[in-house]
């Protein structure tokens, strides 16, 4: 599925742009990794140790401030990217 | 679910840990971000533009050489990690 690569809803790209790595804690259990080792191992690469797979979401903010961007970006974390619960989030802001 | 936070298969860490950022490609429709997008605005974000989400995996080598860790994960990308068709991936090496 290929659109234009054009947002609908502005014209030029927003200022700002927040990267999110998301990672289950350590010592949660990881079934999506586990068995991306599992099939790396069967391809045979060796080698490979302990696989966890997390997330990566990039947000254009309107933001011309970093440190609002952070604290906007850490609120939305916690509201609804992230389940404090299992995961943490780290973030970074890009100019 | 939580584990003792313990691979099953060696007990020490392996010495090098390389991350692998995968993306869609530009122009490729992300219908998970643009949900997020909406949640955000739907949960009083304002000039939240573009949202997009990537997978982010991490993965411990038993490799000593940075070089011959790098050639091995892009292997795995090729093979098994990423969609090339509709994806790029960046592998970042810690050691």
């Amino acid at each position: 599925m290929i659109s234009r690569g054009r947002k609908p809803s502005s014209e030029l790209p927003l200022p700002m742009k927040a990267l999110v790595h998301i990672r289950l804690k350590p010592g949660v259990l990881d079934p999506q990794g586990a068995a991306i080792g599992r099939a790396l191992t069967q391809l045979g690469f060796e080698g490979v140790g302990e696989v966890r797979q997390g997330k990566l979401i990039e947000l254009e903010l309107a933001d011309t401030d970093r440190a609002a961007a952070t604290a906007s970006v850490q609120a939305m974390c916690a509201q609804l990217l992230a389940n404090p619960v299992i995961e943490t989030y780290a973030i970074t802001i890009e100019e």
